[in-house]
């Protein structure tokens, strides 16, 4: 794995950016480039009504789509919709998209997203930048949408050996006029780095509060946590659908990264019932160094409490 | 376990109240009295002149004792130093507390403590009230001290039979006036609790961390973390020497933990293998409920980003 950060020129502006689903990383998209005053008219696209009126009413979207074929009038189209909606709206696309209109995502994983834009895009494939924005939430929906979502987050992009050349310095450029830091990397790469930081994160998280809200006295014991379990946890609220497909379309590389991690895991128990507490000191230190390295990096050191 | 909720009169005010170990837990015990007018003269013992000469510069404490003789002063004494000082710590408090005098302490595991207490306590075995306030942090010594620390958080008091009556009731109010919500139970029913909220999360945290930084691009894959990752990790910033302590004295319950986890780890990393897309939705929605009556029980909601 190699990222690299990439810079470029000043966008060009957007006439016409299509949403194709309008919650928290399509909306925040749209709102950011906004602010930017980096487009014209938003064109918003979603399966739920609600969801599009919401949209419409907090000015997350100028303009509300009843169907794909609407998006043959945008320039720039994010997709920003549950992987399972992909094929359908890459369908669409297909059918639909202008000629040199440019295309990005938001997906979480992106070998299954680019299986997905090779075997229903077409033509329009070179147009695709894959893209993941690493500014999830707990929180969803347009209300939940806001400008400064990207900034100084990172962004990996990950272009394909067709991926057009003028299409990437679009899309880089976009992303970072929503204030990201842009990467690049495979896509694999990608995919193996997240199933470590965060997919396997999400499954500890979701499992440890399963092991404790599984307990007789569930409520008593989580009367006793404190700030440490809820930091610890706080992911274990993230939309269970979302999840599901995340560890099912990553589920060689995230099986791999439970498997490390068990080992790992049996290791530190083994010392704990051995009694070793210098090889546990050694352990924790190193975590600790590891740790502290990262909230430097950060900028914030280790969160107040 | 049944924690329940206790109250008292109103504290005898505590004329010197001996601190020793005058970090995070007893400068901050120090200074919420201080705080609340409820102390007439904190005297502080450290093994370490710098942070004594630290906790007097920054008022936590009014006086230095070179030694623990001093103690025979104080008619209220917090403990609150490494768990491994307490046999001397306690040695001396037996031959030099003064009659009446009470004492407690901040360790985050009990039924060592009470074993040492019966080990060197003698006769002032019921005057010794253990006790857990569960308000650490990653920060620690008597700059990180503050009077706001207890305020609406958990303590844990695990009297034992011998406990006289009087002790607990005084040791009772002193904790309340520091802000805390100070709740009773069984010192095995709360290293139980506490084994699977707090001591096996710094486990996880601490492999966490570790899986990661092992990495041959670890730098680079930290790069792409966000939030999510970030206060999953948190605790692994904790103190190495401190958790290798508290693995070690919980080490039946802890490993009992571990083991119920890591086979609740097995059976979700078989349901991504076999692609069972129902059984991880459900798991992971049961999660979230459970996070989300926490996130509500703690007044918070699940933390903004």
């Amino acid at each position: 794995m190699s990222p690299s950060d990439v810079s470029g020129p000043a966008p060009t502006p957007v006439d016409c950016l299509g949403v194709v689903g309008v919650g928290l990383i399509g909306g925040s998209f749209a709102l950011s480039l906004k602010a930017a005053g980096g487009v014209g008219r938003v064109l918003g696209f979603s399966r739920t009504e609600a969801t599009l009126r919401a949209a419409l009413a907090l000015g997350v979207i100028d303009e509300a789509a009843t169907d794909l074929s609407a998006l043959a009038r945008c320039d720039v189209v994010l997709l920003a919709t549950p992987v399972g909606q992909l094929p359908a709206v890459m369908e669409a696309l297909a059918r639909h998209l202008a000629p040199g209109a440019v295309v990005t995502d938001g997906g979480s994983t992106k070998r299954d997203v680019i299986a997905c834009a090779r075997a229903a895009l077409g033509a329009a494939l070179p147009r695709f930048v894959p893209a993941h924005p690493i500014a999830g939430a707990e929180t969803s929906g347009p209300a939940a949408a806001r400008a400064g979502l990207f900034a100084a987050r990172p962004v990996v992009l990950t272009p394909v050996a067709e991926t057009d050349a003028g299409a990437l310095a679009r899309v880089r450029a976009l992303w970072q006029t929503t204030g990201a830091r842009v990467l690049s990397m495979d896509a694999e790469a990608h995919d193996r780095a997240l199933a470590a930081t965060s997919h396997l994160p999400h499954v500890l998280a979701f499992a440890m509060m399963n092991a404790v809200a599984a307990r007789e006295h569930a409520d008593a014991m989580l009367e006793l946590t404190g700030g440490g379990f809820r930091d610890f946890t706080r992911i274990a609220a993230s939309s269970p659908e979302m999840w599901r497909d995340i560890c099912l379309s990553n589920r060689d590389l995230l099986c791999a990264e439970i498997d490390d991690y068990a080992a790992r895991l049996a290791h530190l128990r083994e010392a704990i019932a051995r009694g070793d507490g210098s090889a546990l000191e050694r352990e924790f230190a190193r975590a600790r160094e590891a740790r502290e390295a990262l909230g430097r990096a950060l900028g914030g050191g280790a969160a107040p409490r």
